[in-house]
């Protein structure tokens, strides 16, 4: 941790006070981490701001994470890293962080990411095309943005097929309630367009970014696994893997990773991801794997080697710049472009300003959590958070949250309520998972062809 | 991602003179090659002196090869790339170079790499250790350099054994004479100490550096494995493996590539292989792979999960960088060091400053040459290049080229011994690289169980 006080910002170059910023910001990182006390982490929150000031007086440019003052002139990406200096939400796979106590903006994140809003029109559209009831979630905003989903409606009206393919960064062995929102909304887009689905989980991404053995980020893998199939996926048409295992078990994924290696450089994962030059190589060359499942060749025992299959990733909006990157290289490599539905992320017990995180056990409701464990999370946290993740999923009316908020509804009664629907909903999610046996695991981690004719 | 660079040819960044200047550099050396007009030289040599004084006055720093302007300030490394810098001879995996018109200066570059000196009183050890006479590669100083190799003779004295790793990048279908150096002298170490060998092909790497599809770089892969099949390897102890497949074919090595990855820093390749910005990720992240088979649990199938067995790895002393980082990060992942043994690499017909290259038709005489194209490579070209690839090949006495040097063994001559003994040693090896069927290339590729006990 560098001290950054006692210096004079106006002696200071652009590249000193860039420097400085970036330091100071690592630093508000660490005290946050470390969960330090609430003065230190304010004195160096401020101590930021007050930097970020200087910055622009200096150069008159904003501050942007991983874009030294030489290269900012010219720098054309509105990614999460830079977006993130100007007082707006920060938004990228490893943060999401917000000055807003009402938590992130979506629609301006809609705006930044250049991304199309999901309207009214397209939940009618998909109502017609699949002669289904749109799900909660997209009715009620949950999924609230998208990339080319008219494009794969109109090629799916032309019997032209797609799959899905979403996934999970396994940082820790239990789940918590949030996680199950994509995988739940993806079930539904599998039922309703009987289409397959290719899980990919990240246990490698988890090792090069957190102080775990590749073992323990292989078992977290299998064991989330079972929380994944217990959502009742049908083990014909859905395809789990683990990157680990998948990556040395298929020389076309292995191929397509290179592929998307070769036209991406550390200039642009720099400018996406705000990677630095102290980071490890498997860092930096990691977003290509998150990458290659979007191009259905990487599953030939799937698609029997045809590379043209559209892909639709339904994936929580932090993780869109992994797959602007992918569409970027797309044409490129001779791919189509996999099409994106966005949803909100789910906010942690602490507060509105961060997500959910795997890693700490008081920050969510976990799947592993028993009843009473339940109870004194909802009456003792800061609730309000726990709405925003339990609505969706048990389906109470949404008003009901604007009831709350306008007095109408009790806290306690709302508390009740939220007890009384997770205690069971957890309890049965339980049951199921216990009947996922190893072999069961098994057979869906296994390379197979799926029961469709591509 | 656009670049940052200016526009304006009057208004260069550094950056801008970096670039013209790198060019400028290989102008110079193709007129040279090409042996153009003196007064053409002349003029592309002050060209570029001009445009070193230009640098020098922009940036404040001499221009350096393979170091861009923004990261020359803090490299730290004394790596290859550095080191050329003042008037040194560059070696890295992709350039070999020296102003000095008598090749590399090997003495110089040991000293450099920090490797120690072949000497006299080990190539007696090893003698004494194996019951063998030295291979005359050790004697005539072709493997000139080591890292370790005591330590592998004394533990070999105590009946514990290693595994030898050498490879090859397949950047054309034809090899050249001067390729068969390591695999010439592998087969006798792998003969005298009776010792599996695996032989990495990185088709991968050069899919990432060159202008090549990933199918034609699979396919020199095929067509290079026939010709080191035709060294006369073991069947039974012998494994060749193409990067490409077998990144997908083996968690185990995939997990080895990711440790590397993690434990390796940007900043680590910058210093050590010379690497910016602007390349792609698939060449920051490749170390990790060509470091990979230094571990012996990279290859259950033959080392039935060992994690523990000594590597050996004769290369050639360009390739000394991959295994300076893979022995940095050998200890900090639980592995031994793997140790190493150096050949000199083979000049050029164009002269002793380069390498030979695969890629230039002209550059080399290659396994695939009709006994006309030796005579008249060796007849009209540069023929003292030959002469030290072919004295070590054919075993004729070193001082041969000595006596030719003092004027005592006249040129036609010379020219005639080397055409009658390059003739048919290529041909024969032409016939047997016929005898090599694909089906034997499959059985040599197919990751599978040796015949040792480890």
């Amino acid at each position: 941790m560098t001290d950054c006080l006692g210096d004079e910002a106006g002696d200071m170059t652009p590249m000193d006070l860039y420097e400085k910023l970036t330091s100071q910001g690592d630093t508000v990182r660490t005290l946050k981490t470390e969960k330090a006390a609430k003065a230190d982490i304010d004195a160096a929150v401020q101590l930021l701001l007050k930097l970020k000031v200087d910055y622009k007086q200096v150069t008159g440019q904003d501050y942007k994470t991983g874009c030294p003052p030489s290269e900012c002139a010219v720098s054309q990406d509105n990614g999460p890293a830079a977006a993130a200096a100007d007082g707006e939400d920060m938004v990228d796979p490893w943060n999401v962080s917000t000055t807003n106590a009402k938590g992130v903006d979506y629609d301006k994140l809609i705006v930044r990411f250049g991304s199309s809003k999901i309207d009214q029109e397209l939940v009618d559209r998909i109502e017609r095309v699949s002669g289904q009831k749109a799900h909660r979630f997209l009715r009620r905003g949950i999924f609230f943005s998208h990339r080319d989903m008219h494009q794969v409606l109109d090629a799916y009206e032309k019997n032209k097929s797609f799959y899905l393919y979403t996934g999970r960064g396994p940082s820790s062995e239990a789940l918590h309630v949030g996680h199950l929102i994509p995988f739940i909304f993806t079930k539904w887009l599998q039922d309703t367009f009987d289409i397959p689905l290719v899980i990919q989980l990240t246990d490698d991404e988890k090792y090069l970014w957190k102080d775990l053995s590749l073992e323990d980020c292989h078992r977290y893998t299998v064991e989330n696994a079972k929380d994944i199939i217990a959502c009742g996926f049908d083990i014909n048409k859905t395809f789990i893997f683990s990157d680990l295992d998948y990556m040395g078990a298929s020389p076309d994924f292995y191929r397509n990773v290179v592929k998307v290696q070769k036209h991406v450089t550390f200039n642009q994962v720099k400018g996406i991801f705000g990677f630095g030059d102290s980071d490890c190589i498997g860092k930096i060359a990691f977003p290509a794997i998150q990458a290659a499942p979007s191009f259905s060749n990487s599953f030939p025992q799937i698609f029997k080697g045809r590379k043209d299959v559209q892909c639709l990733i339904p994936c929580a909006i932090d993780q869109d710049p992994y797959f602007r990157m992918t569409r970027d290289v797309a044409p490129r490599i001779g791919y189509p472009k996999p099409a994106l539905l966005h949803s909100t992320f789910f906010p942690a017990l602490q507060g509105a300003q961060t997500k959910m995180s795997a890693s700490e056990a008081n920050s969510s409701i976990f799947l592993t959590d028993t009843p009473k464990q339940i109870k004194n999370k909802v009456t003792l946290k800061l609730f309000y958070c726990v709405i925003s993740i339990i609505i969706p999923l048990i389906a109470v009316l949404y008003l009901c949250l604007q009831d709350y908020a306008s007095g109408a509804l009790l806290t306690g009664e709302l508390k009740k309520r939220l007890i009384e629907t997770l205690q069971p909903m957890i309890t049965s999610h339980q049951e199921r998972r216990k009947q996922v046996t190893e072999e069961t695991v098994k057979q869906f981690m296994t390379p197979r062809p799926l029961n469709f004719n591509f």
